[in-house]
């Protein structure tokens, strides 16, 4: 039975964020830092970054919300993820987990399954290739294959009832599954791939959605339907990647209700 | 006895700048590397981020200033910074200091400790929180608290007179203080705190000063006063935190004495 | 015998990347991960960044290009560096070096050496005072010096010679020597060096132009020639460097045959 998403309970959500200022605490790749940081600015949530195995059980400590995403992964960092991981489990805040380029090595995919065993994240954000991999470890990912087709939801849902976490799958509709119900976000612009870290953007964001938004379906698909009207909104005013950028961030501290309303798609 | 801030004096430095493009060396974070670099080069100066233990001697060799800024730490960096310090102040050129997160967890206050009492540094520069943390070290940030009321001023003068240098608290309104005399700087816009690192720019940016200026304290005041005027003349051209960051670099690389007669507060 | 370039050869190149969206692995500096990666996505290539030696041979693997940018080296990270240029003179695919900051330091033009003598790469692309200091290690580089003479020509063929590789001098002008023949580029525009990482942006999207160009000596100078124009484009538009970075990505995006016809200078 799939879920409608309302505009009232998005807008709702993006008040509170405003209102409480979540510390996210990212472990993120180097690519994304600066503009993830940004986005969750922009949103109204208060970004950190830190990956010092010293600090982070002290970090978490002060965290609403730990992503976790793998993009530019090293053994040191992978280390400091565990620990954020178990910090955050302990202190039950909500976790979200990007598995970058999970099938593009035998490396991330085996690191992925190592931290997902480990401790169970709130919601797995991916695009349909990653997703898979970390469902069938025989997937070999070639560049992204965002298509949403059957194997991808079956992929979801089982990938979501056997970690009993939200699964979002990432492209030009999002899927967001929690092993039982699902829901489909269908906002966006053919133009967001072509900026880097976009999806890295949704899964932050989903710390911030996560941390005032106690059912993980719908923090989940809540961030993805305003990544996508965020998206729509910059693409109009944009001339090409540079610009989306620019004004997807502006569009995600200026983001209205009325927007909200005008642009969701159920 | 407050200070009076000269809009000849900052514009002397600017052209300073321009005229001898001093090597500003950065050891900082992931986050700001790039808006930094490009905030350095908008001033008229050459950026230069190193931080490889085999290197950083050699490469503070040829700087007129070093930045020193912990915002994304971990040990390797920490004994890059150690020995960045040591040769800067062999060289005697100015040490800028940004403490970020000071206060948020015990590694970071005491990396700061470290760090500071082994080399004096030429300026401190961080937020409310950041500052008190180095003073009274059971101080605990809990996110960005940049109100300047009378605690923060007792803690940068008492903080400027241990550690013999000039000490910048960040916020609304800034104050620089070198442990006898204070200035107080008050322009910006409300929309800076939105966009991520510009206390890490005003830092890198201090460098740039401070190799130019032999004043630490003046150094300091140019550069919070040039910070706040680039900001607020920014934000008349922004929609939002990301134009905000783009016109910030557009507004540093035109920046005219006008402009600076013109929106200087003193 | 100098080499004409051609209006019709550039565009060709660009639609073979946008056809076959080759996989680019950059092993690059923190500065500019983001500004590369979406420069690469502008022009229609999939820009992946990863350095873990554990799987740097896989993701090399993929990979249609490599590109080593050493601006912000450690060791670890030389490690990866090493590997992945053996991986890809196992796999036959073009290598583009970027000897970020040459002659800065003794680790900088030693850690050249080295990974140059281990194995040869397709293109070398730096700065006059970087390419001569890979020629003559007793340079000294002083900040940067881009002026094309007579020293920077003959460092540029004799390395071209010595190493059987291609060697591009960016500058006002640009130089692209393979040992006995040279082409020049003229495009560009002066508010370009005011952004960081620009040069890294070249060798990043000359990974792409060789993907798809056989011919080295053409890959590089269709790159340059591109980033010239788009630079101009940007430069139109700009108001400085700030929004020269966000137009230039737009550039990239939007370049049409017609504008390579009306802005390629000979």
């Amino acid at each position: 039975m799939p879920v409608e998403l309302s505009a009232q309970e998005i807008w709702n959500d993006i008040q509170r964020i405003h209102d409480v200022s979540p510390l996210v605490h990212n472990i993120t790749n180097y690519v994304v830092m600066n503009t993830t940081a940004n986005a969750l600015l922009a949103i109204g949530a208060s970004p950190v970054m830190a990956h010092a195995q010293e600090e982070i059980a002290d970090m978490v400590g002060i965290a609403s919300a730990l992503v976790i995403n793998i993009g530019t992964l090293s053994r040191d960092w992978i280390v400091a993820m565990k620990r954020a991981m178990e910090s955050a489990a302990e202190k039950a805040i909500p976790i979200i987990f990007d598995p970058v380029g999970a099938g593009a090595t035998a490396f991330r995919t085996r690191t992925c399954h190592e931290l997902l065993e480990q401790v169970r994240p709130t919601v797995i954000r991916g695009n349909a290739s990653e997703i898979m991999a970390l469902v069938d470890s025989t997937v070999q990912t070639k560049g992204v294959d965002s298509l949403i087709d059957i194997a991808p939801v079956k992929a979801a849902q089982s990938l979501a009832k056997r970690l009993s976490c939200v699964v979002v799958v990432s492209g030009e509709s999002d899927l967001i599954a929690d092993g039982r119900t699902c829901v489909y976000t269908h906002n966006g612009h053919s133009l967001m791939p072509k900026v880097t870290g976009l999806g890295c953007t949704a899964s932050a964001l989903m710390g911030a959605f996560s941390a005032v938004q106690s059912n993980p379906l719908l923090a989940a698909a809540h961030t993805m339907a305003v990544m996508g009207i965020c998206g729509e909104i910059a693409a109009e005013r944009a001339s090409g990647p540079g610009s989306l950028q620019m004004h997807f961030i502006d569009s995600l501290y200026q983001l209205s209700e009325q927007q909200i309303v005008d642009h969701l798609k159920g």
